[in-house]
């Protein structure tokens, strides 16, 4: 090369499919803490965020769509740590009651009357919920999955899936959750992830649960159940078995294995060192506010579960028991039970809570490489909230504002894999009207509970 | 008249203010217990309730202006019970802090900050997120007054008004109190009702309580104060009076007036009997969200005070506590909450939460004949919900859905005494830009702390 040659000509910017400008960045700091970059722009190509810059630095650079977000804040999508996306369909039906009545009465009566339709459209409709408050992610645990993924597929979200099984099913159901869950594997352009689905200790044997774990290590599968969801489980496991229901996960194996427990508020101090010696990824969904409607005595231990290192992800539970699929006020109601369990003003702050709607979520489904943060090389998957409104104003910190005071309403845009599934409120992918008329068609059919019969008892 | 007389000419339907039609209307019956009725109308003449109808029966009823409001619920505006709306301003500041910091080392420091100014564009932004979350009335206890009483008449809101004072202010602050509260009595067209304002029994002493109850009776004023706010003040008081804040309201004279006890979770046993003793009329507001971020270790006793007969109002405190001014949330937290607190799933049903949110609530600030029910000859003050959401749907109980499912954000529509003041989410009577900017710009001086000043100190 000459010194007298011509500088190379400046490559030509290449075409992004999305540049969100203007807006403050809820971003990671390599410590893991949360910090606000502001006047930034977010680059998404090919579904992946390419970068994040200041908004002056793309000012000109070429895009399919672009999203003038001044006034708003992109944050990681919500990921709903632990659903039943289909329950949607019975959201209300069952109020007021303990959690033996819950199922026995209502919700396992009514759960052998679903038809395939009546969980694809209250999948729908759960999704639609979900992209209008901002979750882009959510892990679900329930019967007919295979008519949810399709459901997942076609809305665009990102689930991590799995067929729940009883041991009342025999080896069959087992083998249901297994096959599901190969299938679906990678799914809907890797959008799907996928799980074992044992539903419980109570209602899954230790031979069910220790055969379980063999096909997760053998297929490299995580498992996601509920365990420990009260304290009344702990004391009646104790009672049966003498074990608690964490030490049933640690003999069988299943604490082996990568598994995300659903609700925990029974787990106990014995647990504690159980769970510290776990051969796997243990994580746990919280999710206060049935915790609360049922009256257990308990919330889920997050203090404790930090100080193990184990990640507590975001979680609404069904819509039968919690009413909504807000992770919005899942993540305000953390941080308010939270510090009133521990007695600790201090405890949980906003940014703690905001980090637990993020990386830690991330993490409880095995996707901490792939979302839950804002960085290049993750998926897409961004939510914009509005804080223009009169109730996040003024803004005197950042993270309280969006813990506190921004609502799932204020969600602007949802947007999966770089694929805008709600703009300015209105969704795109689904057709609310359309399902709430059909579903209603099919609601005196769904909840009838005249045959008496149940899919499962539940007995703790 | 001789039988061939012809009929005389049917008298011409008279021109009604407002109809809103096709909706469902929450009403109280006999019992007060809460109903739906469906496909109702709601007619309003000179601010006044003039009938709920079926809908067809005023399908041509000459109106000034109609509202369609199929697929939405007509409930009574909801009333916020207690708050210090110019807080607004301090939203955010005082973060994950015990008590006695906040109000020490923040709230209390930044207040001896306040101009007239402050005030205004505070209770302005406040009138305008309680607009928009269906919130008509709302007690407010705070300083400069006068401006708070100004900006209500100028938004459309009822409000009922007291002038805090201290013993540290001398009588001086008492003697404004009772002028606020004679100078706005039945202020704004008579949306303005009054109260004394003593800040609380751990800041004004017996002899400026006593004084209080006497002016109450001399001008038949009612009270509005702090009390028993948490467990801590009840046990200070005991240690240094002998006496818990509510004995201190019976010997001081204050329960033989008409008052309203903030929070009052540190209400313990041997106060109910007092309480049921009580000479005038007493309520509670419970305000849920404040006591959980507070870490306080009970709330407010619902079920006990029921039983003794004592209405309680729903209430959110200042927004720099609550971090919002939402009585939405209020209810369901209330309801969440007090399951939790009594172990109790049955307890505060949705239908008890909606009870407390309408007709308890206006029975506390002393409004039942006024406001708080949709009924013939109430004030019209009444808000709509819109349900047709993916996350309100379907509806197998209304009750529910509106405590468990519905947010502020789905009422469209806020009317107060006959006046649209928020249509399709649209605001009317305020600007919250421009509030914002402004306020905006003041906040520096405002928060400002290195002067070291105070206007009170906080000690239980």
């Amino acid at each position: 090369m000459t010194p007298s040659a011509a500088p190379p000509p400046a490559e030509p910017a290449r075409l992004a499919d999305l540049v969100v400008t203007g807006c403050t960045v809820l971003l990671h700091d390599d410590r893991e803490r949360i910090v606000f970059q502001e006047d930034a722009a977010v680059v998404v190509r090919d579904g992946v965020i390419d970068s994040v810059t200041p908004a002056a630095a793309v000012a000109a650079l070429p895009a399919r769509e672009r999203i003038d977000a001044r006034g708003q804040v992109a944050m990681p999508g919500l990921i709903n740590c632990h659903t039943h996306a289909p329950m949607a369909a019975l959201r209300g039906l069952a109020e007021d009651l303990p959690t033996e009545e819950w199922f026995n009465d209502v919700v396992w009566p009514v759960e052998s009357n679903l038809t395939g339709r009546d969980v694809e459209l209250g999948a729908r409709l759960a999704c639609a919920e979900m992209i209008r408050g901002g979750v882009t992610c959510f892990a679900d645990h329930y019967f007919r999955m295979d008519t949810v993924a399709a459901v997942v597929a076609e809305c665009g979200l990102r689930a991590h899936l799995g067929q729940a099984f009883f041991s009342s099913q025999g080896a069959r159901g087992r083998e249901e959750s297994l096959q599901f869950a190969l299938r679906h594997r990678g799914g809907a352009g890797g959008r799907v992830t996928t799980a074992l689905a044992p539903h419980a200790p109570y209602t899954v044997d230790d031979a069910g649960l220790a055969a379980t774990a063999e096909l997760a290590h053998a297929h490299d599968l995580p498992v996601h159940l509920h365990a420990a969801e009260n304290r009344a489980q702990t004391d009646a496991s104790l009672a049966r078995h003498g074990a608690t229901p964490v030490e049933v996960l640690e003999r069988t194996g299943i604490l082996g294995t990568d598994v995300l427990i659903a609700h925990g508020t029974g787990i106990v101090e014995r647990d504690l060192p159980v769970l510290a010696r776990a051969g796997g990824r243990t994580a746990v969904a919280t999710a206060p506010r049935g915790y609360l409607k049922f009256a257990w005595p308990t919330t889920t231990p997050v203090r404790a579960l930090r100080d193990l290192g184990i990640p507590v992800g975001l979680a609404t539970d069904g819509a039968a028991s919690n009413n909504s699929l807000d992770v919005w006020e899942s993540m305000a109601l953390t941080s308010l039970v939270q510090k009133s369990a521990e007695g600790d003003p201090r405890w949980l702050t906003a940014r703690q809570a905001l980090h637990h709607a993020t990386l830690q979520s991330a993490r409880a489904l095995g996707l901490e490489e792939v979302v839950g943060g804002i960085a290049a090389g993750r998926r897409a998957d961004i939510v914009l909230v509005d804080l223009t409104g009169p109730h996040t104003q003024p803004v005197h910190d950042l993270a309280a504002t969006l813990v506190h005071s921004a609502r799932s309403s204020d969600v602007r845009t949802t947007i999966v894999d770089g694929r805008i599934l709600m703009r300015d409120r209105e969704l795109l992918t689904l057709d609310v009207p359309a399902v709430v008329r059909e579903l209603g068609e099919r609601l005196p059919a769904l909840v009838d509970r005249g045959h008496g019969r149940r899919v499962q008892r539940y007995d703790t």
